[in-house]
């Protein structure tokens, strides 16, 4: 007996914005694994706004192309294994893309606490997310106690992180969201001092800025870039540092001419702007998940995850990421954690 | 018998490019020290591009206001004192402006070493031009042996003097000048490694840095903005570190975008974009100081200067330097150091 496997494929690849037409739905054989590889079973899917980015070309990984399944990173149970070090059973992580059933060799497979319940903590909080947000302000902008802290897309995986990292660490920590409703959410539920709706055509952005922060910003986390980022420049305190985590606004829309000030403000402020990948500073990781894991268990950091139900929600779950509906780190459950 | 005192003054802030007709010559009587004030007698104006930044308003210093003498850092000589702790004869550094005689509170002025000849040096290598480029290479960017340098604005002040640095920490480097006999200038008496004409149109400028650095820049020592900086940034290794020092190129123009790829080339590439000023190292100039001055002696670093005779000179200096035909540190001599 043949088993099916449910996979997604990118159909075009987008050349505005991404909508769910591009992908298609698609059903083969279940794969076997060659020497060396193993199958897996899709538990998790993580949904990142970097997927759009592997659109546009080669990043740090290869460029997405048509046809293919599209790509995931994911947590998966390994159902069969010809490689060595890994048995049936164990939980892995690997970029084994929008489907049920993935064969990758075990060399791209990373094994992870299998035991830890739920396993979307290991993609939300002990994830990239969680350890993005906690190298991005601590090892990239630093952060001090009493200073101000700013955080754009505030609502999201990242930013709901770094921004209750922030207060953990003594900063005021001003979000900004789209939306009364989110920025209300923010503040309520997430603790922080405040959060601007930068879609709040009434009051402008940099209006909200000079209200909420009338002697600048030390520190800008950026998960946006594009008009918020050109906001937060003309906020910042002099010696001030962005730590640029990733541009949303640009990975599902035409290049764009950086921001204005760049460089003559720098100069001026003194401003430091730094990019960052997580990856970077892996040879960290082991403090970034001791410290996320003591904060939340202490009570002093919520986890919040917005996880969609089945692989067929992974399109519209993805392009309504890039429009920023979720709400901390979205995810998509193709099968429940094992018992 | 009442002394002259012939001043230049700004009769209009230029809206677009600066010209010799927003200058206008004047005289005046010499002026008198009140108490707490010193009089002072030019003998080297400083020029700088950061003269003409601050017509476009308040910087680190206040800004620059129409029917004012045109403001300038310079080197003076006491010619009478009511101020505490100087003396007639003590040799000055002081924001004292274009003009023979100058009052200025004792407070506002900076004893120098008044021994030391040519007091230009003061100005060029040990002034504010070799300190900017001392620190902002070595305490801002940070430059390793092996690794390649890239410098913009190469036959200037600081210029010319960030790419000797960057020799002679072991680094390969290339400079950015304008015209073909300015780069074999700086090939030859700098002894850069290699020198791109961003004005030859028949190889823009991208296609000669990848040929001359094929594996891409680790610094680039940005004292322009604009095109220059979009193109290093796309010419930018990994991990590379930009120090923004100026921005020629803003100063004398209307405000522009920023370059295309920030946050995105920042992110991807994990660059690192720094502004300063050269105060903000007030710490470590005597570091500064002391290895400028030894390199110099042991020939390993040549100073360049440019020194245009009288003050009537100064105008056309300035608007010359802003379109980059000085050579080193361009300098007016207004009266001979003491013998």
């Amino acid at each position: 007996m043949t088993r099916t496997n449910k996979r997604i494929l990118i159909e075009d690849l987008p050349r505005g914005h991404l909508s769910t037409d591009h992908f298609r739905m698609d059903e083969a054989p279940v794969p076997e694994p060659a020497d060396g590889q193993v199958l897996l079973r899709t538990i998790l899917l993580s949904q990142d706004a970097a997927n759009r980015a592997w659109m546009q070309g080669a990043t740090y990984r290869d460029a997405i192309e048509s046809g293919q399944v599209m790509a995931s990173g994911a947590i998966s149970e390994v159902v069969e294994s010809r490689a060595d070090g890994l048995t049936a059973g164990d939980i892995v992580w690997a970029d084994s893309g929008w489907q049920e059933y993935a064969v990758v060799s075990g060399r791209e497979v990373q094994r992870l606490p299998g035991e830890h319940r739920p396993l979307s903590h290991l993609i939300s909080l002990l994830g990239v997310a969680g350890k993005t947000a906690y190298h991005g302000l601590l090892n990239v902008a630093g952060i001090h106690a009493g200073e101000t802290l700013l955080v754009s897309a505030a609502a999201g995986s990242v930013g709901s992180l770094v921004g209750q990292i922030g207060r953990i660490k003594g900063a005021r920590v001003i979000g900004i969201a789209g939306g009364p409703e989110k920025c209300r959410w923010v503040e309520e539920t997430l603790g922080f001092d405040a959060c601007l709706d930068y879609k709040d055509t009434d009051n402008p952005l940099p209006k909200q800025l000079s209200a909420a922060a009338p002697e600048g910003i030390d520190v800008y986390f950026d998960n946006t870039g594009g008009d918020i980022l050109q906001a937060a420049l003309f906020a910042m305190k002099n010696r001030g540092r962005i730590a640029c985590c990733g541009a949303v606004s640009m990975y599902d829309d035409k290049p764009r001419p950086g921001p204005f000030g760049v460089p003559g403000l720098l100069v001026v402020k003194r401003l430091r702007m730094e990019g960052f990948i997580v990856m970077d500073f892996a040879d960290r990781d082991a403090d970034a998940e001791h410290d996320l894991a003591m904060w939340a268990r202490d009570g002093h950091l919520t986890v919040v995850e917005d996880i969609l139900d089945g692989l067929e929600a992974a399109p519209a779950g993805l392009v309504g990421l890039l429009n920023g509906e979720n709400r901390g780190k979205r995810m998509v459950r193709v099968a429940p954690d094992p018992a």
